[in-house]
């Protein structure tokens, strides 16, 4: 079976995005994007040193991988764009994730400044995956203003709350002809695959591997969940009963 | 690394348990058993055929798998310790699942006569795996009546509800010196991941798989899904948060 | 105990606000708006028959509640705007609750419309309650436009499926310094409860109670609860904990 | 309307039971139990000071509420028994709630060790309240051994998690022909009242009212909850719907 999704017309095999915050080194970072085998790596164009070739987080970021650079640090449009085209003329490639954020507590997007900045690098080329609050309007203006994906929240950054705002993400789901990249909030294998059993594209995970006890394992637990939930998306799962139902005949045996 | 836990003096490597009711013939249960890697798979000893060799049912159970013959059907004790012992002179080993139900409606195990029929069976040199409705008081006689593990259930059998008694299996888990293996109510892979990185030892999934559009690639996720829970559950997920926190740096990066 | 909560300068003891759509009959909606002791009731000014004074839906609203004209029907600010007005120059007051809806499927509100609404109307010295999807930085932009109080929905409109968005209504509780009313999406009164014991000024009710087997009693459930729930609120709950704690003796009673 | 139930022959109007642990003082346990309307409290046996009337925590229970000794330090059915009999002898009336309790971790009742006390204490002529781990086989038992009612926990006592075995409390509500008392666990009115809501047809709550901030305020809290969730659950709530159903008409206002 060959199941795929596309952005920026490139068809992605790996359902499961990671990112490169917290991690206690590179190399453990390298290791679990590995082990991970994400095919999509997140990274704050603000951890990226442009002068010096050694510390280059870059370095660490296996060749194979499409470069997902952020905007962490921006707080309005204007930021995020400023970024975005650093990022590009850096070599980062035409990818971008847009992160706006000025509220320094929950760390949760502004989505009216997020949504400008979509339709501005949208036309000037980017494959732009907009960081969101769950809102089917704001999806829908994304979408219009050129947006490759939406990126919804689970609970706050960081927080591995898990899926949160799933009443929201499942109409996102339902109604927006974009993937969906459920992105932050994730903090348990199993939420990422509910979060594809629900049926979005894919999953964007960093907190909770960097942070687990081992991170390398952490990061293979993910891509098998993310595979699991996609598959059982696929599979059409059975019906949920209210009454038990027999897997063994209930005849008595011994009548 | 070698993660294995052991029943009955054999070690195994997989979690996932298999039942062989719901399949809409022995040939896509062949294919979906073989699909979830599965070790040890259960049979309504009602089901075989002990005369006839063509529509055996053990006949489509590969041959690498560990029988888990089960009492369903029985409706007391006695009942079910007769039916153990006809399994195992019928040569289909000494490993026995314990089902005492006789409430129609939610199919929900008799936990006292479980007990007695896991002392009785024990004693004989049974591997003994009783389903059970999860209670501390009731697992702690079990534990000491000789069973090889025990089975609590997450929701009503077929019901696809998911791990409903999720408290109650968390204190078993905490409290009791067998494996725990989850059984009855699990209906998606997510839900197999969550028994698992609360610490449970296995699950044992048959309507999902059973009755999803299709069982084999079904019985592929939850394999992948119970491997995921799995993974998380050795690795130390990372703590739960209220308020975020930052995985890429937020300092300005325009400053 | 004296505690109310102030919205335009008036001191409201109930926190519980009724809707008027749906019921079978304008006397069972009156039954049901008395037995809720609400002082507030919302009213679509499109159901407000300004012609008719026979079968118009303001005679059956007991004299001493606070109309609270709603917008519904707009799809824009623009139109939002227009309908306020209309109601204002109608004699129903300056209070305004504003909807803005372009989705059919779910009804969500448009918190961009919304705020523009907003703008407009408090500047014009409405008290203005805007209707949103639950986001932070809209919550804070609707304070800075001069809201009177933000009312997130804690599931889409009709829906009664509860707070399914109880995490970002917390985090307004938290951040914002106005009330905070959930409205939408409650569908019994354990879950008003709920909301209020959260720290919710207030909530919003109308197809739980308008659609009831017994609207006026379940009028009546809406207003205990309510107070139910802000009563503990004040009181501070006790701890939650994970381990057992007698509440009488242990120490054996034979001994 | 007339909404009562019957225990022991004597019809309650009051759905809510109270406990008599943890309160910082006597006074205040006084006022809290007025406070919440209980007509029967709960009080171990233990605690009453069979010699001193100065000190004997009956003298601190309101008058017109009927006493439900509990047999709390009970380890063993023949030590409920013992303790039982030892209460009526001690003028404390015959209604005896039975504990059973040998786990000191979470404090999970035997329920067998429950059913022998019941099938003993029943036949003595005593209104049987047992305290249950949420067990539709078990609660047969009781049924059959005499009980007046049955009392499952929602949660470990005195943890304040709430309704944790929603799952089968429901199903002993579909299935049990006695009165349903949800029993330790409960934290918040909201769970008392979403209980009631369910078909519970009381609950019992200690140590949510005697840790609160303001035991007296929270007795009222849940009184006023309790009430709520009976409401609703004769009025009939409402269906839940997937997707949204307008509250008020949609039809373009301005149109």
């Amino acid at each position: 079976m060959k199941d795929t999704f596309t952005i920026g017309g490139i068809a992605l095999k790996s359902r499961l995005f990671v990112g490169t915050g917290k991690f206690s080194s590179h190399q453990i970072m390298t290791e679990a994007i590995e082990a991970s085998n994400a095919q999509v790596v997140t990274v704050a164009l603000r951890r990226i040193d442009l002068d010096s070739a050694e510390e280059n987080v870059l370095n660490f970021i296996p060749k194979n991988c499409i470069l997902l650079p952020n905007t962490s640090g921006a707080r309005t449009a204007e930021e995020a764009v400023r970024i975005a085209r650093i990022a590009r003329a850096a070599g980062c490639g035409n990818w971008i994730k847009i992160e706006v954020i000025s509220d320094h507590k929950y760390l949760l997007p502004d989505n009216y400044e997020t949504i400008k900045a979509t339709e501005i690098l949208a036309k000037e080329g980017f494959v732009v995956l907009p960081y969101m609050n769950p809102d089917l309007m704001v999806a829908k203006r994304l979408q219009e203003a050129g947006a490759a994906a939406v990126m919804p929240l689970g609970a706050p950054i960081g927080t591995n709350r898990g899926l949160k705002t799933k009443e929201m993400i499942r109409i996102l789901i339902d109604e927006i002809n974009l993937p969906i990249i459920v992105d932050a909030g994730i903090g348990k294998p199993s939420e990422a695959a509910e979060a594809m059993e629900m049926g979005a594209a894919a999953v964007l995970v960093n907190t909770a591997i960097a942070t687990a006890g081992d991170p390398v394992a952490m990061a293979r637990a993910f891509d098998l969940a993310v595979q699991a939930g996609r598959m059982a998306h696929i599979s059409g799962p059975g019906a949920t009963r209210l009454y038990a139902e027999a897997s063994s005949p209930l005849t008595g045996f011994l009548e």
